[in-house]
């Protein structure tokens, strides 16, 4: 099944995706002007569903790198990713004919169909994360068994790097990186080259309808005077497990991340407590008075109390009141294998994984 | 002109190339085991002039790339500069007919002639620097019109970064050294593909047949009980501008670069004397009691009093009693053109090349 992405789409998506990107995947505005632009410039925007995909198409991931923080002083030229995705067409030979979003975050949901309308190709609905997550051997195209090589990295500028091969999924998110750095901390990704058939059992799938529907049930209940936060915990199933104010945020772009923890006190029925959010590009672990609330690969989101946006790393600020929402991880996520690299442990937390909305 | 090299003739290079690497260009012992192992091994090891190439081959770069103080440290694997001479050779479905060394180092100069054995083609009597030098844009290849892309850098764990596209030679630079810090602080590159005509206008050439004579004079004067210091100054047409005992070496490795200084005391005529020698890799300014005794491009080469060992920036300690040798610079480096990249204002020095054996 394929069908158009719409201009009024492209809003509800940069919503839904930057709740589902849990603070990092870039911010949501500037990957909704760069994408409208295109749809204004009359390209076509197409999303296909994993079952809609031809078993031995090539399908390539592309995605923005960087730190959210990067992107927000830095603006793309809007080449980067498609400029990536070239490079790893001239290398193979051979072109595109889909592209799979490297993760749903605000930005790199709709940098992906930025670049399928830029190559005119359709965009999996599904992605390599079904989230955001900081690092590239948390893709799950990789985890579930796609090559590391060859990936291409590049910049505002011109300059294209090609991983032809790497030792592992770490070395390509060790290497990448550091090119990533030296680009200026925001860069262009293509990666995993695969089949229609890989793309379709490696990837979260079902992901950017995800997002369209969650960002339409926001924007519904904001016009019909409802409340959007109730609206978007039905439509994800997700639940509410805090209302506070943010009192404190701790951000230092560190190796090419953001890296930081904001501190909420709690409001309302939550009055009293005090939650810290840490977060490395994306919110990892909440912790309430000290105890664990939820922990990657829970999707712990911030949102604005009153009208449900979210809030991604860069725009956080005293002041603000917001809810922390818990939306449940694809089970694509919490397999024994993807909990290697996408787990608590994985991040340096010596915490065993539980979902936290059984808490 | 081609000729083979036999194991003698790797021992005198790596003398002689360490002398014209003014303290840059890798370690000559290290590179003299890679290649005598290869020739041990019944590899084939062959030199051409410049005017034996023929016009249309395909010419390769190849060196080692990275702060000598980490080679010195973290051994190569061997096979490093000849993935990068295949990287780029995939690249551009086509084999390499020469290699074009580096630069002409201690271990850079056996390192070209190690690949050479290894792909199984000549090696040019000729280099990219006429000595060695910290940066890639000051390599005459790229000086004289050569594209600073494609580029291949490469590690000991297999991994190969192509860059396919870069913006310019300092962007070839930052980004190579940016991988190849990531890669720990060593990797094989090859670079500036080329015509047999290109490499024979771009390079400076007769380097590798000129470290092998000062090389040779070097162990003719110690074998003859004359004095190799002297040996080395006629052959090489350069003069000594002091002795001294290092009474102080600061050497820190600051992003992927050996940077520091030498500290030397007169003895003899020169007793009550201090001269100051500045390194990135390579030694670049040399200054007596303040007062610029010679800079870059002109080669500074400190070698034992004794024995004329060329001394590496990475073996410098204190209590060595040196010389410090003035080498004429190739008329290739001095040039407008290449001054804008080796001169001693690339380098931050604010003073005007003068040629230092006149002062």
């Amino acid at each position: 099944m394929s069908w158009q992405i719409s201009e009024a789409d492209l809003c509800s998506i940069a919503t839904g995706a930057a709740l589902l990107g849990t603070g990092g995947g870039g911010n949501p505005y500037l990957g909704l002007l760069r994408a409208r632009e295109l749809l204004r410039s009359g390209l076509r925007m197409q999303a296909v569903s994993p079952e809609g995909l031809p078993d031995d198409a090539l399908v390539v991931c592309a995605g923005g790198m960087g730190a959210p923080v990067v992107s927000w002083e830095k603006l793309p030229r809007g080449e980067e990713e498609a400029d990536a995705v070239r490079t790893l067409e001239e290398y193979l030979g051979r072109r595109a004919e889909a592209i799979a979003p490297l993760e749903m975050g605000g930005s790199n949901s709709l940098v992906a169909l930025a670049v399928g309308a830029q190559l005119d190709v359709p965009v999996l609905d599904g992605d390599g994360m079904g989230r955001a997550f900081p690092e590239l051997q948390m893709v799950t195209y990789l985890i579930y068994g796609g090559s590391p090589a060859p990936a291409a990295v590049t910049d505002e500028k011109g300059n294209r790097t090609l991983l032809s091969r790497v030792r592992d999924a770490y070395a390509l998110e060790r290497i990448a990186r550091a090119v990533t750095i030296e680009y200026g901390g925001h860069a262009g990704l293509a990666m995993c080259p695969m089949t229609g058939t890989e793309a379709r059992t490696r990837c979260v799938p079902g992901t950017l309808s995800l997002a369209l529907r969650a960002g339409q049930a926001i924007e519904d209940a904001r016009m019909g005077s409802r409340d959007p936060v109730e609206a978007v915990l039905k439509v994800t199933g997700s639940c509410r497990v805090f209302r506070g104010k943010i009192v404190d945020v701790e951000r230092r772009l560190v190796s090419g991340f953001a890296r930081g923890q904001t501190t909420l006190e709690g409001l309302g029925t939550h009055a009293g407590e005090t939650v810290v959010v840490e977060f490395q590009n994306e919110n990892l672990i909440a912790r309430r008075d000290g105890e664990v609330l939820a922990v990657v690969p829970d999707l712990i989101a911030l949102v604005d109390s009153d009208s449900a946006e979210p809030m991604t790393v860069e725009v956080l600020r005293y002041g603000f009141r917001v809810d922390v929402l818990l939306l449940p991880p694809s089970p694509v996520l919490t397999t024994t294998q993807a909990l290697r690299f996408v787990g608590p442990r994985a991040f340096g937390y010596e915490v065993d994984y539980r979902p936290g909305q059984r808490l």
